[in-house]
C-alpha cells in the first residue's frame, strides 16, 4: 500500500480530533491531568474573528495522526515577529515516517514567508529522540534560560 | 522631594524611549550585539491594525525608567489564553522601588480581566534577583523545559 502524507490547515470539522491528539500528547508527557480543555475552549481560540492561533493537521494516508499549534512572538532585540510552537505531535506508531519534520518544515517555511527572526518552542529534557531531532535541523537549545510560570490561582 | 511612581500605556510617542530601554536591558543582560530593531520594526509591531503586542511605561517623576512588553499565548492543556512576558525591565539606579512589581501587577491584572490561564517569562540563570523576586510573587520555574530556537539563518 502506498503511504500518503499530508499536512492541512485544521477546519471547525477538526476540533474533536485535536482535542484527542492534545490528550495524546499530555498523555505522552505525562501530564495526562493537566487536560481540561472543551470544544468550546479550542473552537474560540481557532476559530474567533480575533485569533491569532493555526493549526495544521498530519494526516498518514487521509487520516489524521499528528498536529502542531502555533501562533506569533516578537524579539524586541531583532525587531522581528518569531513563531512559537506551543504543540507538535504524531501519535507514536506513526513515528518515523517524516511526519513531525513535515510539519516543522511547513511551520519554518511560513515563518520565512513572514519574514521572521526564529521559531521557538519548549521540550521536555528527558525527552531526548526530540531533542536530538530538533538539533539535527539546526535549533538551538537556550540552556541558560528558565521559564516562569504565574498559574491563574496566584494572580 | 516626593515619589511618584506611574504605570501607563505606551504611545507611539515613545518608541525612541523604548529603544533606549531595550537596548539597556541589553546591556544589562550582556546581549548588547544582538540589538538591531530600528523605530520602524517597532512602530509597525506595536501601532499597525493587526498588532497583537501591548508596552507598558513606567515613569518615575514624570520621567520614563522601565517597560513592560508583553503578548498573548495559549494552553492547550487548560484550554485558556495567557499572557508571554518578553520583556520587564527598570533601570538599574531606579529599582528597589517598587516599579518592577507595579508593572508586574498591572500584567497580572490584565491577565485576570482576559481570564488567562497563566502569565509566563523566561529569566537568565544567572539572575537571582530577578529569580527571587519572581518567586516570593509565586511564580515557579519549568525546569523540565527548555527552550530550543531555530534562528533565521537556519530557516
Amino acid at each position: 500500500m502506498k503511504e500518503l502524507v499530508t499536512i492541512r490547515q485544521a477546519e471547525p470539522e477538526d476540533i474533536n480530533t485535536i482535542i484527542i491528539l492534545i490528550k495524546e500528547l499530555a498523555e505522552y508527557e505525562k501530564l495526562s491531568d493537566e487536560v481540561i480543555i472543551t470544544h468550546s475552549d479550542l473552537e474560540k481560540a481557532l476559530f474567533s474573528s480575533d485569533s491569532f492561533i493555526k493549526v495544521l493537521i498530519s494526516e498518514y494516508n487521509h487520516i489524521p495522526v499528528g498536529y502542531a499549534l502555533f501562533f506569533p512572538n516578537f524579539s524586541t532585540f531583532k525587531g522581528k515577529p518569531g513563531i512559537y510552537l506551543e504543540d507538535l505531535f504524531v501519535m507514536p506508531e506513526f513515528r518515523g515516517k517524516g511526519i513531525g519534520r513535515k510539519m516543522l518544515e511547513e511551520i519554518i517555511s511560513i515563518a520565512k514567508k513572514q519574514e521572521c527572526g526564529r521559531v521557538e518552542w519548549s521540550v521536555l529534557d528527558w525527552n531526548s529522540a526530540a531533542i536530538e531531532f530538533y538539533k539535527a535541523r539546526g535549533a538551538k537549545p537556550l540552556k541558560e534560560w528558565t521559564i516562569f510560570r504565574l498559574t491563574e490561582d496566584k494572580f
